[in-house]
C-alpha cells in the first residue's frame, strides 16, 4: 500500500530504558525536497532502503496525514539527497513492541542531539494502548518536534 | 532507468503542421508539489499513467538537468495533485519524428492557450538533428517557458 491516511501520537521519552527492550535498530538519514506542511517531500536512508514519502497538512487536532510512500533504491535515494533543502536529520530509531503496538523511537543527533521522541501508529486517534514506562508528555500535533521544523528551528536552540 | 542527466533543447513552433506528422498524442495534466527550480518534484497524469518527477537546476546554459522519474498510478497521481501548489499545467503532446531525433511538441491550453513548444532530447547538447519547417525560434534555457513558471506566469499574461 503506498497511500493512506496515518494516524499517529507523538511523545517524549523520559529515559533510556527503552533501548534495551528494542527489537530493531536502525539508523536513518533523511532531507526534504519541500519542508512545507501543506506538502511535505522527504527524501529518506533508512539502513540500506531508500523512501520517498510525500505528506499533506495534518488535520487540525495533529493526529491524522495524508501519507503516500514508495520505496526506492538506495542510490537513487542519495542522488535525490543532493537536491534536498539545507540539512539533514539524522537519527536512530528504535522499535519498541508495547501490548499490541509498536512504538517507533527517534534519537536524535547532529544539531538536534539530546532530543528522543517516540511515536505510535493508531487506526483511530481514541484507540487505547499500552503505556510503556519510560514513555512522557503528548506532544502529538505541536509542529516544533515535526522533522522538518527540526532541520530550521533544531534542538540545541531550544533554550537560546 | 530512472535516474540521469537530460539534455533537452527548447524551440516555438511557427506552423500547425505538426498535427498531421505527429504519430501519438497524449492528454497531460500536471502540477507541481515544488516549484523551485533547484528541486523540481512534478506529478503528472499523461494519458492512463501517473509518473512523479524530480529535476536539478538546469545547467548554466540551460541544456542538461539532473532528472528523476517513477511511474506511479494513476489514482496515486491523482491523489497527490491535490497536494499540489496552485494551478495545473493542461497540454496535449504530440510526439513528431524528425530524422533518427522524436520532438515533443505541446500545445498549452487555460490560462497558457496559444502557446506551443517543441523539445528535443539529445546526447550531447551538439548532436545535429534534422529542423521540421515548423520549427521556430529556440528558446533553450529561458525561464519563462518553463513549465513551473507558466503556472505562476501564464502565457496569456505576457503582452499585459
Amino acid at each position: 500500500m503506498s497511500e493512506l491516511i496515518e494516524i499517529e501520537r507523538k511523545f517524549l521519552v523520559v529515559s533510556d530504558a527503552f533501548k534495551s527492550e528494542a527489537y530493531k535498530r536502525t539508523q536513518i538519514v533523511q532531507a526534504f525536497l519541500n519542508s512545507d506542511k501543506r506538502r511535505i517531500v522527504r527524501v529518506r536512508i533508512s539502513g540500506e532502503e531508500g523512501f520517498l514519502t510525500i505528506k499533506g497538512e495534518p488535520s487540525t487536532d495533529g493526529v491524522s496525514r495524508f501519507e503516500w510512500e514508495k520505496q526506492i533504491s538506495k542510490s537513487d535515494a542519495k542522488a535525490l539527497l543532493k537536491l534536498c533543502e539545507e540539512g539533514v536529520i539524522d537519527k536512530i530509531r528504535y522499535e519498541v513492541k508495547s501490548g499490541a503496538h509498536v512504538f517507533e523511537v527517534d534519537e536524535f543527533f547532529g544539531d538536534n542531539d539530546g532530543l528522543i521522541v517516540a511515536e505510535v501508529e493508531l487506526s483511530e486517534s481514541s484507540e487505547p494502548f499500552l503505556k510503556p514506562k519510560w514513555l512522557g508528555k503528548e506532544v502529538t500535533g505541536q509542529p516544533k518536534y515535526f522533522n522538518a521544523q527540526l532541520l530550521k528551528h533544531p534542538y540545541k536552540s531550544w533554550n537560546q
